[in-house]
């Protein structure tokens, strides 16, 4: 797929494609994404026609895919610097109060999601940058918990890569119930159940 | 809304109204939703214009949210006998079983979540109904939960009703997760980690 092959760029070119992808992220988060045109992103970049085809021949397409991997990102820089340093019980907590605060902001509308509809949940491209996220985020949390085990916090059986990855679903199903109904009280059940379900998995002292 | 004051029926237009709600539901399945018109909803279920209209008379738009509502309705369908008869860990894990099978038929197309799409997730009819199928399927969950109390298998300390809440959003969080990767790994991890935690919540023997 052509939007996954991206010219190289010198360090000027990088800035300036960056200008536009965040440009173009602001502009979706205030009009929708039907509501904004190229032409509302040249604007907003000071950028011309042809720059833009230049840092994105695919053309909207592209740039949407652009923008939805920046809100990806997003996504994890939200949670940081929690996410990056899970060594504590308090930390996983702040961690927890940070998701919860980022999501409470958001309420039913969320960036990402909608660019993964409009691009399509199913394609290519859409799906690898979901896994991605996924990914890394499950990533993070493995590593937290892998800490928690390191201290003799956590029982070092637990298997902390399946314990991450139902730990991504907990959250994600809480904020998908949370889009449905515009109330947090799942992904707070979720949050909370999860964490004492870790707190919970002390090792045997035998 | 007009799509909630369905009018008052008769047995038989109780029975005819049912009959128009499975074919379209099955068409959709089908066809998908843009694919499916009136017309092709009503060979399928011959019936006439003005029946459709005598049953649905806000049109295609309230014909598509009693499909919603009996797509919901058949989320939990899909998991009986278990869900109804959770007295047992045995019990627990054949709903697991029931539903990891249920979502790997269904694979990345959600029925359900193209319709709650379609109507428009924000819509009031949209969320009462989505809010309704959490509330019966957490209910289930809770009645579950407490089951596994009265027969001193969980400590009866544990809040039934947020465990639920907090087991309900990591399957949907596991589903979700499915349809935008394709993979069902997330909802089996999911599952199992919210079935350790519940036999981890053993009451504390004094």
């Amino acid at each position: 797929m052509a939007a996954t092959r991206a010219p190289r760029l010198t360090t000027k070119g990088q800035a300036t494609r960056r200008r536009i992808v965040e440009g173009a992220a602001e502009e979706i988060r205030e009009r929708g994404i039907a509501g904004t045109t190229l032409d509302d992103i040249r604007a907003r970049t000071a950028t011309s026609k042809s720059q833009i085809f230049h840092y994105f021949p695919g053309g909207k397409e592209e740039l949407l895919l652009a923008v939805a991997a920046r809100e990806a990102e997003r996504v994890l820089e939200d949670q940081e610097p929690h996410l990056s340093n899970l060594d504590t019980w308090s930390a996983w907590q702040s961690w927890r109060d940070a998701v919860v605060a980022r999501y409470e902001r958001q309420g039913i509308n969320c960036p990402l999601g909608m660019l993964i509809t409009e691009l399509g949940r199913a394609t290519p491209a859409a799906q690898a940058l979901t896994s991605q996220l996924i990914g890394q985020w499950q990533a993070a949390l493995r590593t937290g918990i892998q800490r928690l085990q390191d201290t003799g916090e956590v029982d070092p059986q637990l298997d902390a890569d399946r314990t991450a990855a139902a730990l991504v679903a907990a959250v994600q199903g809480g904020v998908t119930i949370l889009m449905s109904t515009g109330r947090l009280n799942h992904l707070e059940a979720a949050l909370d159940t999860s964490l004492t379900f870790l707190r919970t998995a002390a090792p045997n002292v035998g």
